[in-house]
């Protein structure tokens, strides 16, 4: 199923009592095609010119949702437009994924469902993923919106989104540079991106309306955006700098870096860089030990670069933002703490 | 997200107790490999080697679910493995998505959510999914499982596959070869496919044990298998007979027809063909207008081709299966039964 206003018929929605929402949703979605995208056929799936990708191209997808999450975003007051950042969270966390491979992302889809549409949601949700798909310079490409009483609880919403990128052979980046005494460095997230939201709320969700130190409350904390790391890994990457990525996503670095380590080698973190406040919040209102943060949470480092170390420097002075070394390849297995 | 044990960290499974499912799924999931996929590599993203595409590649995606036939799926004994028919319905449903563009599917990618995950639904559904997969002769390159308590009823499932798919530039069903005077064939579905579940279950959740005149029971007939065209169209297709096709999915004929058909042009039905018994019943039990029938189901066509009237018979003759004559492309808008 493809295009808006399908997504509203086969949804069962009435057109008319939704004509304000679907006309914003149509307009989303078209904000975001690139020549790329073959219009105006009567398509089922959406279509994709993909001439002049590299020679060999190896395609790479992600599925992924962003957890709970979501309960966060329905707990907040509609003019708050959560469900926007929601949106956001999920191109941002596949284009993430996609780009550890050193892959570009292509197109975007997303599936919305919930017991009952909501109009007002499904427009800041793909409000929201419109805008981070114009960021990353992709089309959504298609959708599904599907109204599920019963399976859902009510005003729940779940979101999928699926991105498909592209690297040639010879550009993948599959660890295999990884050496022993590489660095490695840090990007910040902003907050726990779409990661350990059963243990936040669990641990929170008295206290979403209390401020933080910044004037700013737990809720906003909480729904901090997933950052896409596209923007200032690309020139790490054309520069060829990199050899090799991690996002850290479900299961923290200790999950997350072994995923691209060759074997036999693992990395001791020694570093520091800036915690946002709200995993102080979490650790002290919970209780929760420093192995679990670390387990649970990307602690306030998003994204990790593996360089050599006589590439630190440039990398540092390439990268648009703050790079914090985190610690450096050793031989061994898995990530410990020194 | 990636591969099959991944699926389970993430969402926090005792990977102890899933061992046995577990084992099942990561069997299930390589199962479907072919040579394209790259393997062995720290992969966020699923890796598959596109290599040879035709020229001017044009990729078709579609990501959808199977709307609340899980609700049907989710009452019935877990001997039954009624999850692993949803799994080939997710896959066959994106199948003929795609393939009614004239493209041939590459690769699926599947999201499995419920309050709890139980890890014998898990199996099946992606033992289901990763067959379907093999006939399609595509990889299931990856997925997501996200236990999501709180947005999900107990007990309740949601799943989302998306499928790419490419077809060259040249060979692309656009509908603009589709003339006044084609005739309109179609393929017969086993069921209601994926689609009316909603109108289905109000009218007959009271009767899911009793038995058609088959012996077989409701439940058994609604969970009828969403069937892939795959096989049957992709010979007529490489001859070069087909004008246009159409996935009949929610909506019907009259809501998925015009999808495919040139500005100005319409189709008259005025053929005939076997309906499964199944919906009689719920025309019956529910007092359903033929209108609407026509509007929610698919009647017995899942899929429609659309052809030169000379080449009918050489249509017919190339077909693996009976092919029904449906009714014919007119001057006009719309679908209307004669």
């Amino acid at each position: 199923m493809s295009g808006s206003s399908d997504r509203y018929k086969a949804a069962g929605v009435d057109l008319d009592a939704a004509d304000q929402a679907l006309s914003s949703i149509e307009a989303a979605v078209t904000s975001t095609y690139t020549p790329r995208v073959l219009r105006g056929l009567g398509a089922f799936g959406g279509l994709f010119d993909a001439s002049g990708l590299p020679d060999r191209p190896i395609l790479v997808a992600s599925t992924d949702g962003v957890g709970t999450k979501t309960r966060v975003a329905a707990r907040m007051d509609p003019e708050a437009h959560a469900w926007r950042g929601i949106g956001r969270d999920l191109v941002n966390h596949c284009v993430n994924d996609v780009l550890v491979q050193g892959a570009q992302p292509l197109f975007f889809l997303d599936y919305v469902a919930s017991a009952a549409l909501d109009p007002t949601v499904i427009a800041d949700l793909v409000s929201g993923v419109a805008s981070a798909c114009r960021e990353a310079g992709i089309p959504l490409l298609g959708g599904e919106t599907a109204e599920m009483p019963g399976v859902y609880s009510p005003g729940e919403v779940d979101v999928v989104g699926t991105l498909v990128g592209a690297v040639g052979a010879d550009a993948l980046l599959d660890g295999s540079s990884i050496r022993e005494g590489d660095v490695v460095l840090g990007l910040a997230s902003h907050g726990l991106q779409t990661n350990g939201f059963s243990l936040a709320r669990s641990v929170l969700e008295d206290r979403y309306d209390e401020a933080l130190s910044d004037g700013r409350t737990v809720a906003a904390h909480l729904l901090a955006e997933h950052r896409s790391f596209l923007p200032v890994v690309t020139p790490l990457l054309e520069a060829g700098l990199l050899h090799g990525m991690a996002h850290v996503t479900g299961g923290g670095m200790p999950g997350n870096l072994p995923r691209v380590l060759p074997e036999g080698l693992g990395v001791a973190v020694d570093g520091a860089w800036p915690e946002p406040e709200v995993f102080s919040v979490i650790r002290e209102a919970g209780g929760v030990t420093e192995e679990e943060m670390r387990r649970v949470f990307n602690l306030g480092i998003g994204f990790l670069l593996i360089v050599a170390e006589e590439d630190e420097a440039k990398v540092t002075a390439l990268a648009s933002e703050p790079v914090y070394r985190v610690g450096r390849v050793q031989r061994g297995h898995g990530v410990t703490w020194v």
